[in-house]
């Protein structure tokens, strides 16, 4: 105990970063859906050298269904922006069943986000910020947020809201 | 004679997996488009450490024409998976103009799959399963099913039914 | 002087792929943007390993408007090859800014090009030949032209006309 508490003291804001994402998801109480099953022919997630290659995910609940629709019609700004959310929670599934457990990825390489939108529709990096600050929230601002494109698609699998695909560094 | 009856025999169930895409190819009878040259400025494969980016690719077929229209509209999802299949195909073609073998790809890491779709088609991973059903036959289960993305487009080069861009692992 | 004259004559075309990124920026006489600012959650620019991963780029100008518009009905072809091209200038604004020069970037590894289009659309590689000829100007042929996709998307953010993400290798 003492020990302890004199390590956080002493590391001061290093400790910060030293929070590890297993123990930041417990934090936030974040409820993971179970970790998808492929829709298809493909793995969720393939890794090669120190680098996570994830498929892309749909916004998957708890309850096994999906969030559907067509932002900027069916649902509006912050409808996207929680399927969005909802779509990096069921990533974080996937990682987790995968690798046994969050704390083995370093750090948010790149996201391709993809909206399912109305050809009017302009807020892609708004409804895309559902998930990048989840990935913040769950590895802190210097390793949790990468590179990105937040874009819009014509139409997803199932009528699924969001589509992301990621690549993470592995530690 | 003796020899290589000898090693099927001995080597059993690691026979199956040592079989080449070269060889898987033939046995598959599959009949390769002419490679495809770039419809811009680009290169159809590049290659950095171990890893091959092929660009993006479409449905091209050995006369040459290229397999077009909107699946949803134009296309059913049957003639939509044939078009992922072709598109395929043509990344093989690639491959084996450029690498000089399949033989020297190891497995795939990742391929996007594009369809021009109608903004109500929902069965995206129904057509890239055409590509990705093919790969898995050149080089098995184990080395041929990577991660993926399936999604629909407003538009594609030359109104092609299907694009497709992958990342393969080099042996 | 006689010495880069002789040096000129002496390494005939050797000296023509030496020419560095930053000189040929100059002779070419580019004016590029300010670096953009994230427009989200997202760092523009992500390092690991010799890869740099560039975020999704828009038209970004000098005056730090953006070009906006579809292809196909807003714009026509030239004025999307132009949005293309200054898209590429924002890249290059933004390797210069975290780079500290272009000289470190050693080839362009891949570029995925969306085009904000029509669904009639058939010319985006055309359009993204914009960007692709700078990096092809800028780093020559050789290292310039990497792999590519150039695709048609139903909507992009604050409805640019192009979006552009890509992956260089540092030197």
């Amino acid at each position: 105990m003492t020990s302890a508490l004199a390590c956080t003291t002493f590391a001061g804001v290093q400790t910060l970063t030293a929070i590890k994402p297993e123990a930041r998801c417990q934090e936030l109480k974040l409820e993971l859906p179970p970790a998808p099953k492929p829709a298809g022919v493909y793995q969720p997630i393939l890794i090669v050298g120190n680098l996570a290659y994830v498929s892309g995910h749909g916004p998957l609940k708890p309850d096994r269904t999906l969030i559907t629709g067509r932002v900027g019609a069916d649902l509006d700004l912050a409808a996207g922006k929680q399927a969005a959310r909802q779509t990096g929670l069921a990533i974080l599934a996937t990682l987790q069943e995968h690798l046994g457990s969050l704390d083995r990825v370093k750090r948010v390489i790149k996201i391709l986000g993809m909206v399912n939108s109305t050809a009017e529709f302009t807020e892609h990096p708004a409804v895309i910020n559902g998930c990048s600050e989840l990935f913040r929230d769950v590895w802190g601002a210097a390793d949790g947020i990468g590179a990105r494109s937040a874009v819009g698609m014509a139409s997803l699998p199932a009528n699924i809201a969001v589509e992301i695909e990621a690549i993470f560094e592995l530690a």
